[in-house]
């Protein structure tokens, strides 16, 4: 072990704005491409989950139309709060430019983009709006063509739901952590061992 | 906006030890409870396909033995490289005991535990190695008692994959998006448009 002793004298230019927090900043919303409704139940209601429980305020499923899935997904922000929103889009190519002119950026994660360490302080940097494309089994070349970025989380295979999540994560620098859900019914309350849950009526 | 000018003197004392990477530290294995062959199927991939792309060394799975689902994985790591690992643990509670016999640290998962931002430095200093428990669908009271933590991955319900993949994020310091797995057969070369993948002739 080495002790050293330093003094340093810094002169530091403080500039002070306006400060406004990331959620008060941009809108995220996330597209899902190709849902097929036998096969992808599960990894779309995990992708669908993870997008409101880390910051997103809308998704938009496109493939096949999936009543029963958008209607448990409903029924978990009816119990568990806040205002998500499910969409289903069957054109998407229509709103990802509408997205873009309207002022807002999108973002296709895929396992082949830049990676996200390189590009995550400038996507982060822009306060436009942000639409997370997260592919399907087939993804066109167009989509890769319209987007302002692609995105790789690690150049490895895994999954969409890791790397919405990571991506969310990256973007909102850890503030979805902190993330409070209005007008919940099931409030859980964190604890080292154990379940505890405080449970609003309504 | 205002300007401020700010002259600072700060007298530090830094103790330099032994600098070690995490990956030289401990070693991350990852259980996954109660596997379901139909039912799980996917979802257990994609739990595996993170743990391994996050910097686990092996997965171990409990439930319904799956040779279908250990096979494909196998299949992946000789194609994208490394030595991930996967084992079928018929007992898990076993293996549990046998991790903190032999001086390791078992992290259970579960939005009911201590919020990650909370506990993952103290988590992180610690050397030990890490089995990080991902639950099925009923866990046990003897899972949360004997676990070292119980730890959530915000309070709200999403899934276990980004679960993971945030709480392996969060140890490794996003350190594992630079991974290199050896010996790969196809490797991404990321790029801000359309595909680049190295074959590598075995």
């Amino acid at each position: 072990m080495i002790i050293i002793n330093v003094t340093i004298t810094i002169t530091l230019t403080i500039t002070i704005m306006n400060i406004i927090t990331i959620s008060d900043m941009m809108n995220i919303n996330v597209l899902r491409l190709d849902h097929r409704s036998k096969r992808d139940a599960r990894i779309t209601t995990h992708v669908c989950l993870t997008a409101r429980a880390f910051g997103a305020s809308k998704i938009y499923l496109s493939g096949e139309e999936d009543e029963k899935l958008m209607k448990n997904l409903e029924d978990v922000v009816d119990r568990w709060g806040g205002s998500f929103e499910i969409q289903y889009k069957k054109s998407y190519m229509n709103l990802i430019e509408e997205w873009q002119n309207n002022g807002g950026e999108v973002i296709h994660l895929t396992m082949y983009g830049s990676q996200v360490q390189d590009v995550i302080g400038n996507i982060r940097d822009s306060s436009k709006d942000k639409l997370i494309v997260v592919g399907g089994s087939r993804v066109p070349t167009k989509v890769y063509k319209k987007s302002n970025w692609n995105v790789s989380i690690t150049t490895q295979p895994h999954s969409e739901v890791s790397s919405l999540a990571i991506f969310q994560h990256m973007l909102m620098d850890g503030k979805e952590l902190d993330l409070k859900f209005d007008d919940a019914v099931f409030e859980v309350i964190p604890t080292a061992e154990g379940k505890k849950v405080n449970i609003h009526d309504q």
